[in-house]
């Protein structure tokens, strides 16, 4: 029923579903994202709507597959187009934490063994500076047993944000990662350097002995760095993806 | 002779034919199959017959290669065209499998090492979930004492078929591992994500220490939403294949 | 004010330039540098001049990016570029080496475990023979403590060069790593070396037991070989990076 | 003087020569040569001269580079085209082993730690089945003490000829590793299956515990196989790097 669509928080710029759409193919091809994996931003004009792709491979996405949802997970308007069941992930976070402007959620393979193992996630070096502030692990058995995995509801998704809580990354055991910041720039820029990390951290550890990873301070300097020189990288990437 | 080539199930679809190729050069294109490997599917139509390629490396299969087996391993119609020598290895799982629709046989690099060491593959994620019901490893020595490793007779694919019994997937010591499932769609899926989750195994035992790896009931749930979604990741494939 | 604007090295030819733009986008081709990284040589016509990109992905580099500096940083023209913060690192080094004439500053991956460890970089094959002199690691800690990690001074980047010594090696604890060589082509060989190195040695250490690494003299004799036959590899690698 | 230059062997065909220069692409295309790296033929009508390309990075090597070399390495017409110096390596192990027809020299990355340690190289699956007749490792130091790891003289080609005995495989200590065979197709079969079997040891190596590598007399069996099927892998890889 018409009547039940909620409103929309307005027309968005083509620039913006233009970068948004560009953000899931750099992450496609640059091994983040599989065939899932989704990218999405808090729209610019309202803080209770959120942008997002129709269920479709990242590295095909194009601005007119994106959706607009309310952090309930309602399409504003559909179209004919499928949401992923995992945007309650998106719409969690965007309620819990009004700081965030952009969320990856990405399997990527590296990343994995540490929401599996003991071993904590550290920041390797400056470009993963942001993982200093430590990467919490959230484990969907302990509030909801055996589930099939997925963050399928708003209950899943609050219980993930609030495992999260006030950091910029947090593992989900035996599925993958969830990586926001302050624009749709830094959180891919994250989730890019919390695979490379990740990698990185695996080596360091196959070495053996202690690891001078970056300290919590080091960290928050070092991603104030990265944080303001983020076009570098964005430009590099972007013009990969686009003909 | 005319008289001893066995009837064929019928024909079949064009589509049927051009995904089975494209399966092939699917699982080339995703370094899942080196120069042999091979893709395989129950005939459509006839529950005794299967479709598997000529002798040829998988990125350069077109339908026009597929030719029509009898689960004896005697082709329908050979057109001059040879077959692998490993069809036993489909044909007796076809048999023993009446569930089983599709098979991929690889070689790829990261499941060999599974098929050699007493550590068990267990599955890292929701990709992977139908890895948790087990991954019994056929070690062709034990019925057949020294053999060149091929499973070149009925006899030798019979014994690797009772050693998958009920399970998606077998490791075939120093050789490879088989992977089936109920369309061709999902042992591609499959066969790809066993190989990853070697990738990933193979990180997490690195770290040390437990892993928290999918119980045998998380792994039932997951899969059943990866048969559900497989499509997204086979359009992504298919397209790269396609000119 | 155009009075403080300090003097030029003077013009340098069309082939310099390109090979200096070149050698960035190799590196950037052979996986060595990500968005970041840079690649400069010392002037061919003043000691104290020194040619560097402004700051941009070294994959996008093309001859007209390129600028020239004095020891202390300072632009001789900047034409509206900016150039990288870290050109204090180049500066500084050419300042204290004399022998030097290009360096290279990476992440590369591989190397970013060795400078969080205590394990030492070797040696493990010929092409890698310049590490046998000995790889030192630069902490920024010792002696600025907590930063940003960012080689953003004079003062910084003296201490790195203190560290480096009369090596062709320095690793940059959380950072990164710093090749110098006695030409453009020296040093893009040593930077793709260092990083083949850091993987082959990660390898090594996890098969465990003794490394039979080069030693210094073995190293000393198949550097020079190396540097006499580096066209090789140059030629190659630059016809990749060039229409 | 035109009295000193050696007589040739005689013609070979074109097609001969597209094979062998081929050859070097597939394995500069397979990651299995750098810039370096080089494969060599028997001449088809004279045992005692052998076909080489000139000192080039085996990607770009057509077949007007190949030379013809005498078994002490003299070229038999240079037409001003320099050889590589490690001619020598080649032309003692085809004086000592008339079986052998075709010889690779890399070094690819995953191959050199096993040269470093005391890991032997096992044969860790069927396309690797020429490794379970065992890796002999060569350290250049056992007879001519401090070099600089070149093979570069016939002496050092005979010593190292000598510890390669009658196996397809050697190890050359912080520097590569040869393959040899039977043919051209073969040999680079071979080199393709080292550098894989290499990283699949490894990552046995990594889980732990006993391997169940193929044993000598398995090996001998499947390397039968190996070499009457080794035509669909060189199709395939061949198409790879022929416009």
């Amino acid at each position: 029923m018409a009547a039940a669509t909620p409103a929309s928080g307005g027309p968005v710029t083509r620039d913006v579903l233009d970068d948004l759409a560009a953000a899931s193919r750099i992450l496609a091809d640059q091994g983040v994202f599989d065939a899932a994996g989704h990218m999405t931003m808090r729209h610019p004009g309202h803080a209770e709507r959120f942008l997002m792709s129709r269920s479709l491979a990242p590295a095909l996405i194009q601005p007119d597959d994106i959706m607009e949802f309310t952090l309930d997970g309602v399409a504003c308007e559909d179209r004919g187009r499928n949401g992923f069941i995992e945007r309650f992930l998106h719409a969690e976070i965007y309620r819990a934490r009004p700081d965030v402007m952009a969320i990856a959620h990405s399997h990527s393979a590296a990343v994995i063994p540490f929401g599996l193992v003991k071993t904590p996630m550290r920041a390797m070096y400056h470009n993963a500076a942001f993982i200093a502030a430590g990467v919490p692990v959230f484990d969907i058995r302990d509030k909801f047993g055996v589930t099939d995995i997925v963050v399928s509801s708003p209950e899943k998704g609050a219980a993930l944000a609030e495992v999260l809580a006030d950091k910029p990354v947090a593992l989900l055991r035996a599925h993958g990662v969830v990586v926001v910041g302050p624009s749709v720039r830094a959180a891919v820029f994250r989730a890019v350097f919390t695979e490379v990390n990740a990698r990185v951290q695996l080596q360091a550890t196959a070495l053996g002995g202690e690891i001078a990873a970056l300290d919590a301070e080091e960290g928050r300097l070092a991603d104030a760095v990265n944080l303001a020189t983020d076009t570098r990288s964005w430009e590099l990437w972007k013009q990969r993806v686009t003909r």
